[in-house]
């Protein structure tokens, strides 16, 4: 095992890093920016070192001054969590030259991977469905157009490079294409800096589940079963659990081990989640591969009893992989709820500023990640993910109450600070939730009932990698 | 199920109790002295009943006010949560005759089984070993010399209405005896007015083992494996853990198959627990029953997945047992530590104040039951138990592990508060400890070895229901 990890990283992710560090009895050394002078992971850390200012470029993006300060501290290896540059090929190739291990997948699996244009040709060779669609980017608007009178409206556009729930335009009617494919291009090409585009049947009463797997330098594999994140909103999750509910255990189980054959086939290492969407009779499509710890792994720890960080390290220092599939057992339901500091009454606005009170909910099977104490001053920098809550119990109704008596009992407020627990329970009391039988199209509907004064929408897709609609700078959440 | 339960206790225990009534549906109300007016328990109840000036025999301990609080509010039910009224009798009776369902077992049971020389009888009859001495009370002090003459020395002296730790004395040598026997009579009378003692012999190198069982009304009953609470610091458990390790599985089977047996023979009905001392043989003995939900109990539900409050709340209510033995597994390792408002290094003197900071441990597998809050104020009246933190993993040096990571990222300080986790960091640095060798005389050895000026003395036993050294008032830890 390493002695000391630079946890390249900030936020709740940075703090739960450092717990498995810690246990595992690695030293821990965080980054931070000047804007995080103040924060949890910066007073629990063995060491701290200050990168750069606020803007994420000159901080939780700048590759070297993240390696020099690994190099400074002496650290053998560097976990960059989630967002930033968890993903980041040219991050964990610069590692490698600096002879740092970087915590994640080789650099040349983690770039075929990430691009998921060429992930989907991967996938598909390893056998798993995608949605009905082109496989390879569609080079021109007409191919775009025959592709989807092939497949039937609606349909939808993505960047081949994208990620966090941009470059993605739904098309309800062959009129719209061609401005979309435009329009998705130029987008593409702009954020991504890549204007390849794709096109996929759009499905609109579809579920979004994955798959958590680890894979060890060894060759060896394991499925950690799934979890449901239908309840999204503008592709930013919002509620997560484990396993997923309302389908058929043969469903799951296929999807699990389509999924590892999936991750093994292409060479993943570490930690890392297939996105697939289910529609109603079942059948499951392959969306995306990411390759580093979700935001809502909680909820697999929890009905696994795996630490998955602590196997992310393992797997890292190169040892074999600790797990068997027959040994691990899925044991009850978790389920996650993301407390964002944000308005729900004011379309979920970021809300900066100071907590004036912070009480985390505790107590039976009750776990809350969070970065946020009494007194800190959560700044406009970065995304709004203040905590996590999530809850086992044997059975989903009971873990469902349970859920809404910790998000009752969280005691969190500012000035100015708002919670999205509000919009939660209101997720929590929705009756097609209640019976496991929502989908994608949850939120919206929900958001939909609240506002009769605004014009219905068409749902959005349940996306993959949903960068938050509040992050202003570059996001830690997926 | 109840409609509505009235809890009548305060601290971390009606918090719990708050919760499992909440993830049930059922409305709860708080009684609450004059003392506890800002507590946390008062602040999360659907409602709160001031009964009383802080003095608990004017609060806690007023059978007539509780009572009147619960017809107020309209409750069906009591909860009295650990110590205070909640293995009182009489306090039982009086729920019966005003129409409310007393949440724990009957009057007559409780009466037969608190009082510990009638326990002993009956766990005897049920063919539950009891440690050498006498069954029956000791008339005079010649029988008790008799009877230490036929056991060997050492020996202890206990009240037969005893509790809390009080009431015990521990004899090295045949010339202390009259003095310790005259001596517990006296305590005895003036604490519990009973004036009767038994004699055992004094085990010096036992581990406290116990076991958590569940009987139904209907004479269904579970056990859920054991704990094992051998670090104590006079009487008062500090660190507990399940299931208890280093002994056999054979062994700890058949402990707990025979402490289920002995409930049920005995009518137990409600949550309870079986306490037994376990000498380095692995010869086990039985010490006493406890009528009620444990401070410890956290660590069962961690290993089962079952939440005890809700089982308490479904047998008061008349349901069979939803468990059935077979269906009941213990998994990997749970440890608590109970972190007070005392100061190791003065003694662990009682630190009532206010609670400047408070920022208690999260993240994975780790639970916390408190009544604190950023700015509470302890005060005087009451023990000292601020937290419980709870930590769950696959095996047991992980388990210490994660409990040593919690433990140091507890932010608890006020400008006169002081909590033991420094102490207990020490216990969990011990080699012994953590082989899992320990004993119950673990902390008067670290004591001892840290004040070599103080002289040495002979370890305390394990005790049965020890009370709060800190408590001025009265108990509500066990």
């Amino acid at each position: 095992m390493f002695e000391k990890v630079l946890i390249a990283n900030r936020g709740e992710i940075a703090v739960r890093v450092l717990r498995a560090c810690r246990e595992l009895g690695v030293r821990t050394a965080v980054v931070y920016s000047a804007a995080d002078a103040d924060s949890a992971a910066v007073r629990l850390a063995d060491e701290a070192v200050r990168i750069g200012p606020a803007p994420s470029r000159r901080s939780y993006l700048n590759a070297a001054a993240i390696v020099e300060a690994a190099r400074q501290v002496g650290a053998q290896a560097v976990h960059p969590g989630y967002g930033f540059l968890s993903e980041d090929a040219d991050f964990a190739e610069i590692c490698a030259e600096n002879g740092l291990t970087f915590i994640g997948p080789r650099p040349e699996v983690m770039a075929a991977l990430g691009d998921k244009s060429s992930a989907r040709v991967l996938m598909s060779r390893a056998g798993l469905p995608l949605p009905a669609g082109s496989v390879e980017p569609v080079p021109t608007v007409d191919v775009a157009v025959e592709v989807a009178e092939g497949i039937g409206y609606p349909v939808i556009v993505k960047a081949a490079a994208g990620g966090g729930g941009r470059g993605m335009t739904v098309v309800w009617s062959p009129a719209d294409l061609p401005r979309a494919y435009a329009k998705t291009r130029a987008t593409a090409q702009k954020v991504f800096g890549d204007d390849r585009v794709y096109v996929e049947r759009y499905l609109t009463d579809a579920r979004h589940v994955e798959v958590q797997v680890l894979c060890d330098a060894h060759g060896n594999g394991v499925h950690l079963g799934t979890r449901d994140c239908s309840v999204q909103r503008r592709h930013q999750k919002l509620i997560e659990e484990a396993p997923a509910p309302a389908l058929s255990v043969a469903t799951l189980d296929t999807i699990a081990e389509t999924a590892l054959r999936g991750a093994l086939e292409a060479g993943f290492t570490g930690a890392g989640t297939l996105e697939f969407l289910v529609d109603a009779k079942e059948r499951f499509h392959f969306l995306e591969i990411n390759c580093r710890i979700q935001v809502e792994h909680p909820v697999t720890e929890m009905i696994t009893g795996v630490d998955l960080v602590h196997e992310q390290l393992h797997i890292a220092a190169g040892t074999p992989l600790r797990l068997r599939q027959e040994e691990i057992r899925l044991h009850g339901v978790a389920v996650e709820c993301r407390v964002n500091a944000e308005d729900p009454d004011r379309d979920f606005a970021p809300t900066p500023g100071r907590l004036e009170r912070f009480v985390p909910p505790g107590g039976p099977f009750t776990r809350v990640d969070t970065h946020g104490y009494p007194g800190y001053v959560i700044g406009p920098h970065y995304d709004s993910l203040l905590a996590k809550v999530a809850v086992w119990a044997p059975d989903r109704e009971l873990a469902l109450n349970r859920l809404e008596r910790a998000l009752d009992e969280f005691d969190v407020a500012g000035t100015v600070v708002r919670s999205t627990i509000p919009f939660a329970r209101r997720v929590l009391d929705d009756a097609e939730f209640r019976k496991g039988r929502h989908n994608t199209g949850l939120v919206d509907r929900l958001l939909t009932t609240d506002s009769p004064a605004t014009t219905p929408h068409p749902p959005v897709t349940a996306a993959s990698e949903p960068r938050p609609s509040t992050a202003t700078d570059s996001p830690t959440s997926d």
